[in-house]
């Protein structure tokens, strides 16, 4: 885990670099939206999405500027939608990573504005040739993070997640659920990173098993997290699944299940990568992490 | 302007028929943003930036097959920004194009996730090789599309709306915000015209010129029929600017100055055009059309 640690450090700080140098300030109005994209987008989170990008590329020796720019593409999708999902029309959260949400920092217009702005520089960088000199890889990739967040992925899960009657949900609501909401990036973050590298079709398939089962690991833990932490910890309200009597693989599964589930899909989200040797050590070591994190 | 109208009707559907094979209807919440795009996105307006996309790859003779899709990804974002501009948190508008905006409609969370949907879908449809086969283009397109819409384009101009003190903008100001608001999209929609049909860079800039006049004296008509005519011709509420006390190019310029300053750009604008000969008519007859428009 300690190497982990460090790699994944490693990574968020080549990320807080590059959002810092893609977000810069300005004056006037336009200063108080490029802020607004910068206090969403910066000094945040583990940075577990574009570390997926990263690490899945560096197995392929690809040149770091081109990876973390699929990096930052990523997280500023990632960012935006917490940026409109925080706000009051939607959960309506207050605190994001301990802090005030941007539309509490700023408004509600500046929020909408501000997660619109990284929404369309995401496709700006990926467009732009020091991504990847191949045209036709770029557009591959911006397809894919089009795809993976827009109304069959990320956005469609938010949808579900505020208009469905979850305390309903079986299974396989709550696993389509998770699919689209988190589990689209996290699993495009994989698939980038091995095509930013030139992976073949094969080596970018045993990715994509990687990240599903990745992903719906992550949910679960999530879950547990939500029903065990504080607020504290979580740097974000605690026990709102319980509280909104939502339908969570702990209600289904049970606590007990619901961890023995977890750990399942970490080892086969490892055997996944086996093919790859030990390049794949920092992927397999995410997947440890995602298992043992406690916020 | 006859043979003009029916040109852009012409496209216009199209465009429509376009569009509604890109947001199919589905079951469940995800119904509920499918409908909501489609709300935003169908039935509505004049088309007139994709008709600038259309006639200008129709210069060189550029399949309709792939003008088309980069007309309806201009439109995606144009439709987009007008769902999120409605919103109660922006200009609080009840009415669009004399239906019911989308948050009215549905609800603000609904009318958020779906220009978000559409923002993310007009880069997905760029990057789809149907768009142009050479993936370069594609890549260059999407490039162009992100920087009119994003924070240093239409996003931006929105943010100086909301937040300047405009009743304080001279000249330089006034147009300054027109050029990012509206002026960044309908620069894009003539160049990216050019680009997927393959025009020079020569070309291109001959209709990036056309274009910025057009977009200037575009605005300038929109002051003049804010000031000038009812609610009910426009499908939207009428004389804002003046219950806000915004300064217009009406307010510097005097309503004769303003009239006869569109008039000159009109002008302008297709000169600018005159190295295409013939082809360029539909271009020409659009800024005629801009002009001579009532609502």
């Amino acid at each position: 885990m300690t190497a982990f640690k460090e790699t994944i450090a490693e990574t968020a700080a080549l990320i807080e670099t590059a959002l810092d140098d893609f977000l810069p300030t300005c004056d006037g109005p336009l200063g108080r939206v490029a802020d607004a994209m910068r206090w969403g987008a910066l000094d945040g989170g583990k940075r577990l999405r574009p570390f997926l990008v990263i690490a899945a590329a560096d197995m392929f020796d690809a040149p770091r500027a081109r990876s973390v720019r699929v990096g930052c593409a990523v997280e500023m999708i990632h960012c935006y939608s917490l940026i409109h999902d925080d706000l009051p029309a939607m959960d309506d959260s207050d605190l994001r990573r301990g802090r005030p949400s941007v539309h509490k920092k700023y408004d509600d217009a500046t929020a909408i504005l501000a997660g619109d702005a990284l929404l369309t520089q995401a496709f700006e960088i990926l467009a732009e040739e020091e991504t990847h000199p191949d045209g036709v890889v770029r557009c591959h990739i911006a397809l894919e993070l089009a795809r993976a967040s827009g109304k069959a992925g990320m956005v469609g899960g938010q949808m579900i997640d505020i208009y469905a009657e979850q305390k309903d949900f079986d299974l396989a609501g709550v696993t389509q659920l998770q699919r689209l909401k988190t589990g689209a990036l996290i699993r495009f973050s994989a698939r980038g990173g091995g095509m930013v590298g030139g992976g073949s079709d094969d080596e970018v398939a045993a990715l994509t098993a990687y990240a599903e089962d990745l992903g719906l690991s992550f949910q679960i833990v999530d879950d547990i997290l939500d029903a065990t932490q504080d607020a504290e910890t979580l740097g974000k309200p605690a026990g709102q699944d319980a509280e909104m009597d939502k339908a969570t693989f702990i209600k289904l599964l049970g606590m007990d299940g619901a961890k023995a589930k977890a750990a399942e899909l970490v080892s086969s989200a490892k055997a996944h990568l086996d093919r790859f040797g030990d390049a794949a050590a920092p992927l397999k070591g995410a997947a440890d992490f995602v298992f043992e994190r406690k916020s």
